[in-house]
């Protein structure tokens, strides 16, 4: 399971003491080889945490042996000392497993702004270094959780070869360019160009299509290792649909465990002249907070959708836009033709659907969010995360 | 008071039965002149409500001799019918004061999507225009409430003339250009030209630094009106000092009876390149539910600020930005320096404070926003607005 279902990776995940709850909290993946190819994309908040300040750096020669996540602080904006602890860890993995620090990724998630205490981090290195196992995926899922309610891992593949990932995120998911903490592993051979182009086309259409609630971290890191112990070399288009596989999956994960939510809202828009126009007016009703709050009281508020939909430079004529929730078509032709009753719409369902068609050309694509609740006030107002 | 602070002016508000509750809901506004000049700012939702599509005709001549205007419904997004009523209630106020429709502007503020009841209406236009009166203002001030607790009323002038203005809004606050519904007079002499430059200096440092929900109404309209009835001409720079005092007290009063607020948060933003990068950097920060959230938490969790302003393309380097709140500077040069103790940041106060410098140059701006609340989740998922 996880990264550990490719062949030629040992996983573990361990308690170092850096969440208050005790429950793990350091997170290790190795990759034992043949090859070493790796990809990563970052975070496009400009206020990016130290760990993502230092992969970057790491993933440029495009190998990686290792990669070490904690949870319990995000290493963000705490001074010279959090880039220091970052490169400490770094150093220690590397020297733990036989290599160089630039070819350890590091991730860190918690809480900006606060110190990471790099004693308790380090004696946490070295016990997730000895727990090291083939099957330990699991564990290095759960250790890089932090309101997430679930370990998220996911499996694909193709004859002879998988794709494993995990994946940690429930708060603060708007990606700009990747997402949240996720670790993918491979045992395809395929060069670090091959996997850029595999990641990045994957991220775009699943990661970057979730946003729960309109707020980009300043630590989200995908990384995508590549061990090539199983020989097999898939060709660009089975290692794209494989990795976009695992995306698709881990982003459902995500999606479904968002802080807070009572319905998992999907927002298919159709019609449009460009993709780029369907998500940017997907975006705009996914960060509604009015839309939101309606739909968490079971209320197909389609006024606010089209509002929302007002507020972006896409392509469209107000009179021809249609709106359906669930099935039901509340809007059509903006209003101009008679809709369905609104009150025929069953909102109890946990999920619910958007369809937005802007009758402005042949374009769409699908954004995931979640509705405005109690829950995620309180989650977001009783905690500091 | 109001409206009727300025001499040349009547005004009204009655009930139409328009609103479920039998609350006030017909405001008219009438310019008894002699002159009969006027400006307005719009909504730049690109999905416009029937009373902005005729209202923006209205105005083109730079005329008005009344606003018509009503609540309990916002007759946007219901197909010709909407529009015809906009016509017809125009019409009708212009049948009654003697004129043409295309001097009488209409607002109207509500459910989107929902026919509004003309007869119902027109029965209510009839009363207010039984009703005008001198000291009419506040009256119309009560008539455009919606979820209003209180309604906004402002004055200010020179010597021998006045400004009054009144408002109406509570959420889907965040005038792209406009703002809310907004009806401003003066006895001044001054033409369209003189009132149109007055009233976009004004807004665009007033309401458009207001954004309590990131959500644009279809349906904001801000109407300036001159009578000329005091004789007075004042200079360009006095009439936007006294039109821009009015909107300022105005924006005031909607910023802290905002749905749902528990803070009304002001965010200072100084060190900016420019005063679109201020404005940028204050308006992501006034939009991040997380941040939003901590304040009702009472929680100056100045993390959520960083990444707020990383979302941006201000110009800015991470390890320049000082934040302080509530007076306390918990963030110095992005973390990189010691900040003071989070926990000695007094949020109790409902009025809270953020102080942002860019360290990237000397212009600044001043946002407006609410905390993220369980009472804002409950007043826009329990009912229908």
């Amino acid at each position: 399971m996880s990264v550990t279902a490719a062949a030629g990776f040992r996983a573990s995940g361990v308690t170092a003491g850096l969440k208050p709850s005790g429950k793990p909290d350091v997170a290790l993946v190795v990759n034992d080889g043949p090859r070493r190819d790796a990809a990563a994309v970052f975070t496009s908040n400009r206020c990016k945490a130290n760990p993502v300040l230092w992969s970057e750096r790491t993933i440029a020669d495009g190998k990686l042996d290792a990669v070490v996540l904690n949870s319990g602080g995000a290493n963000c904006y705490n001074g010279p000392e959090g880039f220091q602890t970052t490169h400490a860890s770094a150093e220690l993995v590397a020297e733990l497993i036989g290599g160089g620090a630039f070819d350890v990724g590091v991730c860190s998630t918690g809480l900006i702004g606060q110190p990471l205490d790099r004693p308790l981090l380090e004696a946490g290195i070295r016990a997730a270094h000895q727990a090291l196992s083939d099957d330990g995926g699991p564990d290095a899922a759960t250790a890089i959780m932090t309101t997430d309610t679930k370990p998220k891992q996911a499996v694909s593949g193709g004859a002879g070869w998988s794709v494993g990932g995990m994946a940690k995120g429930a708060g603060m998911l708007a990606p700009g360019l990747a997402t949240m903490l996720v670790v993918i592993t491979t045992d395809a051979v395929a060069t670090s160009g091959a996997l850029d182009a595999a990641l990045r086309q994957a991220t775009r259409t699943t990661f970057d299509r979730l946003d729960t609630d309109g707020c980009m971290s300043t630590n989200d890191t995908v990384f995508l290792l590549a061990s090539g112990s199983s020989g097999v070399e898939p060709s660009a288009e089975e290692l794209a649909a494989a990795v976009k596989a695992v995306c698709a999956d881990l982003t459902q994960q995500l999606w479904t465990d968002a802080e807070g939510a009572h319905h998992d809202i999907e927002i298919a828009v159709a019609g449009a002249a460009s993709e780029d126009d369907a998500v940017s007016v997907g975006r705009a009703i996914a960060r509604s907070n009015l839309f939101k709050a309606a739909v968490f009281g079971n209320d197909p508020n389609w006024g606010r959708v089209l509002a929302a939909i007002g507020t972006t430079d896409a392509v469209f004529e107000p009179q021809h836009i249609d709106v359906a929730i669930n099935g039901v078509q509340v809007c059509r032709a903006g209003g101009t033709k008679a809709g369905d009753p609104a009150d025929t719409v069953d909102m109890s369902p946990r999920h619910a659907r958007v369809e937005v068609d802007l009758g402005a050309g042949a374009s769409s694509a699908t954004l995931l969010t979640s509705d405005l609740t109690h829950d995620y006030v309180h989650e977001n107002s009783a905690y500091s995360t």
